[in-house]
């Protein structure tokens, strides 16, 4: 079968490997769509970063470079291994793309999100989205009911949204800013607003303002190139600040912000992934009594995340800006969002090789 | 009656002024003892800082400088206003310093210490623990039973550090690690023992890791200077981390410190007042999907300190280092704290002008 393999930096080839096994307690998957993450970029052009290198094979998957990528996909279910009697062939899933040791603290704690072996599917090895076929443990595979495939690419990181909002402890009723509209701000701002939040974001990017306009995702949409962002804020909320702040632009000009947006004893949660040290003014964390609270990735958010989907409550069909198949991946996939992210939030790959746009 | 006040920047004063009134749901209270804290320090070195300079009245008290200091204080009730019916003269106290506006958004919803006009006795105004007698609204004095006076004076800042485990939310049989010996982190260190909590300390100063030692406060104190704390800290808690940790020296090193000896999902809790911006490993922050809180002062955390006290789980008199009388607080009082603040945890002033030592 087809998949994108990583082979080393700048080095991603559409292998042909043989298809996987499969095995008792697992489901075989048909992929039918797989999302590209701003990871599989970082991996592209900066990796190996969290796939395992040559010599270095990963501790739970026991694989190395070359390893099949994507991590955010759909597919329809064509067998089931020994003892899986939960799940029917021909049933449409997404996967929740886990490895995890299931005995370090916080695995036994349930933060299987932060076991201290986490790997990956489509990094870590165990096959990827970006194959034509996948063979993944039961726990992992979550039905999506009726959500059509294309959309369902979607559901992994809008549970990266998802979790943040759990993280921040926000309710209906309350006010959220969101520092930045790439599209883990507009997924979240999506859980957000369905969860009954009203939605404020600030973004300097026309294309990126435009979206979160015609989403619907954000009540209020601030430019902090024209307008004072905390000043909006704070006259937004009737001089209180916000309830919670998520910083999803890795920024520190946008992060400064927040702490004077967000109310006292208010939750400030950083989505964004950093690749160098961050300021803060601990002063003002201190007299607020802020909560500064890290979120990475998703510890049982797909089931209720899905449900919103189901539930009309998000509508994932505008997020995908672009849809390609595999033999396109580095070309119309890689760079379109390295020299159009602006304008591109999520493309989706079709595994066949032909066209299906 | 004797005072010290602030009249400016290393101008503190031992003025005569007149006895303050007492007003309806006021009690008048004779001091006892008052301790000197570290932001008194600041005040005198670097002020004004919380203190309203003239020109700028405070907006609760309308005072500006020259006020009387001293926040830290013990007495017995001389006097009852209108409409006080819970006290009797005779009973002695300690007051929860603080002058608040009960309208803002945090007053209104129970955060009165990040109250938006926030100020404090004997610092805004409103006399101060550092005069003879002080008349204070009935809802902030605590009768303090037969806990003797002296100690009474530790227990504003024993607050502090209630409070700061509460904004942890540690739990009996936790690990909490405390970076710093000063006189909060060993208040703090007190606290967490007497709640059941195991304390790792690290500190470099020989007289503070004494001093964390003999008041037994902390069941392990590491010398950073001369130990690995981040791996005796994992040593000591099998691989895993400590639950919770306390930031309680404003040094950076500190801080970098906790990210990488608190568990996954653990919890850190900065005390301490920073003067300066503060980087941090955001990376980590994510990973571990760390809390980093600010905690400020104290929120009806006197009843609950003052019962540790009363059973006997906090012994106070240890960190007594010293006890002077008004007219020998610069010399005696500040001179020492700056000029020896590794040995000297909390010296306590006397409002007579006499020996008393």
């Amino acid at each position: 079968m087809k998949a994108a393999r990583f082979h080393g930096r700048k080095d991603i080839r559409i292998d042909d490997i043989p298809e996987p096994e499969l095995r008792a307690g697992a489901v075989a998957i048909d992929v039918a769509w797989c999302g590209i993450c701003g990871t599989d970029l970082h991996e592209y052009l900066e990796g190996p970063l969290f796939i395992p290198p040559a010599g270095h094979p990963h501790p739970l998957t026991h694989e190395q470079e070359p390893v099949t990528m994507g991590h955010e996909f759909s597919g329809t279910i064509s067998a089931l291994g020994d003892g899986v009697t939960d799940l029917s062939v021909g049933e449409n899933v997404v996967v929740e793309p886990y490895f995890v040791c299931g005995e370090c603290a916080p695995c036994i704690a349930g933060n299987y999100n932060l076991c201290t072996k986490m790997g990956f599917i489509g990094l870590a090895g165990g096959g990827g989205g970006l194959g034509e076929k996948i063979v993944v443990d039961r726990r992992w595979v979550h039905p999506i009911g009726d959500i059509p495939l294309d959309q369902a690419a979607l559901i992994e990181p809008l549970s990266v949204g998802h979790h943040a909002f759990v993280r921040s402890g926000a309710k209906p009723g309350d006010v959220a800013f969101v520092g930045g509209a790439g599209p883990i701000g507009l997924l979240l701002a999506a859980v957000l607003k369905a969860e009954g939040i009203t939605v404020i974001m600030s973004e300097p990017s026309a294309a990126r303002k435009a979206k979160a306009i015609s989403t619907g995702v954000a009540h209020h949409v601030i430019d902090p190139t024209t307008d004072d962002v905390v000043a909006r804020v704070l006259a937004l909320t009737d001089g209180v600040g916000a309830d919670v702040a998520f910083e999803c632009t890795s920024v520190n000009a946008v992060l400064d912000q927040l702490y004077d947006l967000v109310k006292p004893a208010g939750v400030i949660v950083n989505v964004s992934i950093w690749s160098k040290p961050a300021t803060i003014d601990m002063q003002k964390l201190v007299l607020k009594e802020i909560d500064l609270r890290g979120t990475i990735a998703y510890v049982n958010d797909h089931p209720a995340t899905i449900a919103l989907v189901q539930a009309g409550k998000v509508d994932l069909l505008p997020f995908i800006t672009g849809r390609i198949t595999l033999d396109r991946l580095i070309d119309e996939g890689f760079d379109t969002l390295i020299d159009h992210k602006e304008t591109a939030v999520k493309i989706i790959v079709s595994p066949e090789v032909s066209d299906v746009a």
